[in-house]
């Protein structure tokens, strides 16, 4: 039986693509071999890089102006790449302190380029993300970094930062859940474990006029303009993570692409924020209400051992991986595309059974 | 019904292990889910990811003070963070060109720290390997770098460089195919690709000692300190190829591990090299003897027209991706560990077939 997996991600993924890549795995397309055993300069799998890279721009409404990438190392590698890449001499980056994955994004960018903190949302505990005005951007500035969904805090990007500065946004775990203002980014990147398919493949959309700039002295590897040229085959691609990304994007496209995506998250989330707000204070959300994720919905329980009572009860129920993150503590519901509306409405009715019980 | 896969990489893999990774793909050990679905610091992936360090250890008899790490990006990013992490102020990487693939480190490698070539063996072609006397190495220099097989040519290290200084090797396509001698080693690395399962992962072998006195001014995802102290998990690991490449390590060991390796590549290297040499010069290998590989046996025919049709006819007898390297034409049968005998043999007896009909 399959149970709902609530996992902060490496997450819960479209069941349809996952039976399609088991059933094609052994003999692909009976060609007497795996996909993962065949050269990538080969028909097969170039069709396969094809399709995912053909996909993610249509499902994206990407404009012709902007590449697709498939790389590796996920975000933790773009932290390097992006400065690297984007910040010659004299230019700096200005990051949004939003949380641990934009932290790591700013200590990171310091090792291969001029960064600063262009808000820091630590004095309020990463409870909300800046409102656009608060965000200070420095002359000089090249790019201005915004995560755009922290998993841990459970806040998200409802209204951009409007400096003025192109946007370089880590959009890695509210990716495909919202269609994207394109013409406010210079670079977009995600790790492909919540929304986009199994861990080990990185999506990148970069503006083709930023390639044009970017810095040559650099590794083949580490250039965003290599991978470009060569189509993301500059180096064997991983194979897996990219046809089950593919598979991903069709499901997708065939459910209505980002615009119906948006609407199942707002009324995921919806329905949780919901429970937690009519739920008398039981429950208890320690995000600003603006800036609440409808990826990672984040709640408190009145005591440690509710909460401890409330995670193994509902893991009883078939609600697994609901347990916050380790930092924080607490419950974290994370509801990514792939998570259906039965599942979420059984941890609404659960969330109300349990509180029933114990009011 | 399966064929016999002669591709360079990403390159037939167990079947065994295939099977079984279709098997327990969707629902993980009766988890109801996907193990690509489970947090990277679950138990469930904990153990498959712990379970393919502990066996690569024990696979490739590495010494306790080698650190395993299991990284993205493959070979070609390690061609960046090898000159990145090891090379500090006044120190250098030699270098020895064997063919494209130790070009490209060479050339990566200079925009990340002073790089130099000990030996080029792009005058003679880049038929042979060099013998150890070849290689010049200057003063002050951290290390020499050496592509233990090259897939294009299809030559191979068969007697180590002895120059006093430590050995950086790319064993990207001839990992897993002999025994180790660790002792003259300080890094050993290899994409996956070839004999270790679907692309996706590198394995890295770092000596600790290495690792006290790597470079600590990178970005978190280049420094092999950061990686060693998380055990690989700084960051989402490749979760589906680690979790194959420990299906791959496991079919290794249980068939008798490097030893088993190097005995069936020789013998199976051994009958397509002895059907070159008493084909009377029908084929002919275009590598010096002593440097011939036994992952990739490179050959020529007397002409582009037999060597179309020798492929041609191969692939109608199930002996698929036997051509060369559109770099250097030809064909080439590149006989990794999972290239059963069978395969071996059909593809000498169809050489023997095809050269009598038209002699």
């Amino acid at each position: 039986m399959r149970v709902h997996n609530f996992s902060a991600g490496p997450s819960t993924l479209p069941v349809e693509a996952l039976e399609e890549a088991k059933e094609e795995f052994v003999d692909y397309h009976g060609a007497g071999m795996s996909l993962v055993e065949m050269s990538h300069r080969g028909p097969e799998y170039e069709a396969v890089h094809d399709d995912a890279m053909t996909l993610a721009r249509q499902v994206f409404e990407a404009p012709d102006d902007f590449e697709v990438l498939l790389l590796q190392g996920g975000a933790t590698l773009q932290f390097a790449m992006v400065p690297m890449n984007l910040l010659g001499r004299g230019a700096s980056g200005g990051y949004v302190l939003s949380g641990a994955w934009a932290v790591k994004a700013l200590d990171d960018g310091g090792h291969h380029g001029e960064v600063y903190a262009a808000w820091d949302g630590e004095p309020s505990g990463y409870t909300r993300m800046p409102e656009p005005r608060e965000v200070e951007v420095r002359p000089g500035t090249r790019y201005l970094h915004v995560t755009s969904n922290e998993t841990i805090g459970g806040i998200q990007v409802h209204e951009w930062p409007d400096s003025g500065v192109p946007l370089v946004v880590d959009m890695s775990s509210d990716v495909m859940s919202r269609r994207v203002p394109w013409g406010r980014f210079d670079l977009v990147y995600a790790g492909a474990q919540k929304n986009l398919g199994p861990a080990g493949s990185t999506l990148v959309f970069v503006r083709r006029s930023v390639l044009e700039t970017t810095r040559r002295d650099l590794a083949a590897y580490l250039r965003y303009d290599v991978h470009a040229g060569a189509r993301s085959l500059y180096n064997t691609p991983p194979v897996f993570a990219i046809w089950v990304m593919g598979k991903t994007l069709r499901w997708v496209r065939d459910r209505g692409g980002l615009a119906a995506m948006e609407q199942s998250a707002q009324a995921k989330a919806g329905l949780l924020y919901g429970a937690i707000d009519t739920s008398d204070g039981f429950y208890r959300s320690p995000v600003e209400e603006a800036s609440r994720s409808l990826m990672n919905v984040v709640f408190r329980l009145p005591s440690d051992e509710l909460e401890t009572e409330f995670l193994t009860l509902a893991e009883d129920e078939g609600l697994v991986n609901l347990r916050g993150h380790r930092s924080v503590g607490g419950v974290r519901a994370s509801i990514y595309n792939a998570m259906p509306m039965a599942g979420v409405e059984a941890l609404a009715a659960f969330m109300a059974e349990f509180r029933a019980d114990r009011a």
